[in-house]
């Protein structure tokens, strides 16, 4: 099986398990090793007390892109830690889109950078996540 | 008008646009200035592919605390950055709790700190979010 | 061995090789379990070219405060990632305290809150960083 | 003027009140609108209580080539807040390098990264910076 073979059956049974993905009608558009690259359109419930969409919601994508790169290697990863920096608002119907590459990736511990960017190409947010590695995998290796 | 009037009608005006505090059912527990408490409780729809909360949830609400303090001034004021540590995972009809307070209040930007614990007192996350302030008031002021 | 003669103990072991807060004048005013509490005079030589003390500075007076925290238990633990919030600038001559205290602790990582303050309390910077336990203590214990 | 005009004639100015570099043995080996490469031999004095570079040295070169990067446009800056993932260690004698490229600059605040590795292309951290613009420029511009 191949890293890339490995990094898409990962994908396929975890998106099936992942409710908080598909209730936010999040895609998983690419997938690579170490690598990933989601979509999300800014519904009308993800608004807050601005009426910009909330920043909770531009994470969410982030993370759930953090989360398709590090455990593409069929390795349980969770995140320890994670920062985001925001950059420009995302209002009701813009689309976003997250692009997660692998920064440094050892034994226990990973570093994953996610882009954030809206249909325009206009930068939305910066996010930087440590993983760490828990027990199980998503399918067995003989 | 005190400080306590105003943080409380700043909570009213903001909750009654936040659609997303509204669909996500987080309710807003306590305000002062600088200062709120908010609850959650983890629906089926907020678990990720590990069958746990998605940490963007946690982050979410932690953000969420973040925003209703630091907007309680009737300054608005958005996040232009935000960290989290995640300490202990949240299971599907665990109830969050979310405490912000004010480290540091600038005229422009302003620091505060959230803990999320667990209704049985469990540290989940920790979260430190950089406000900056933008045009504009929830009410005015004579 | 109480936990707290444990922490007196490593801080002079630790202190002994630490060339760098030693060359840094940097004192270690108090020691507990999970806790630190540091003290610095901002000299010449740590201006930068703003002419105010270089942040690099107060992070490294933070980061120390947190290694000395972490490190009391006589397990031996590095920083695996920090981030520090300026809050105010701090002139050459100031006298900057840091304390360190424990926001959580696993068998692999912790997190620790600084605060960086200045002789006249006001406050400088706020610091957090997470350890991660490496082989190795201070000194054997039976 | 050009632009890189410019960022050489601040770099020049910057350096020379930068009495921290200086010290530190920092050499600001390329410069470019919002890009910095520096470089710093780990030495001795550098070391901490694990006899290793203390992370307050690496983190204080990432903050310096974050400051000539966002200073290049001669418009005063400052760091708001900085974080710093630590990927491997340093040894002293190791020569480091840091590199600073801009992921965002608005008219008060910018995001910049800065990537440090070793004299092997070993990755030893990376590290994000805000930038906060204050009063005042490097040289008159008429």
């Amino acid at each position: 099986m191949t890293a890339q073979d490995c990094a898409e059956r990962v994908r396929d049974l975890m998106y099936a398990e992942d409710s908080a993905a598909q209730a936010l009608g999040i895609r998983i558009d690419a997938i690579a090793p170490g690598e990933a690259s989601l979509s999300m359109r800014v519904q009308a419930h993800m608004a807050n007390g601005h009426r910009i969409c909330h920043g909770g919601f531009i994470f969410t994508l982030a993370d759930t892109a953090f989360a398709y790169s590090c455990n593409s290697y069929n390795q349980r990863c969770v995140a320890s830690a994670a920062a985001i920096d925001f950059i420009a608002a995302a209002q009701v119907d813009d689309v976003l889109y997250a692009t997660a590459s692998e920064v440094s990736r050892g034994r226990r511990n990973g570093v994953y950078d996610v882009r954030v960017t809206r249909q325009d190409g206009q930068l939305i947010a910066v996010f930087r996540g440590r993983s760490a590695s828990i027990k199980g995998q998503f399918f067995e290796t003989e």
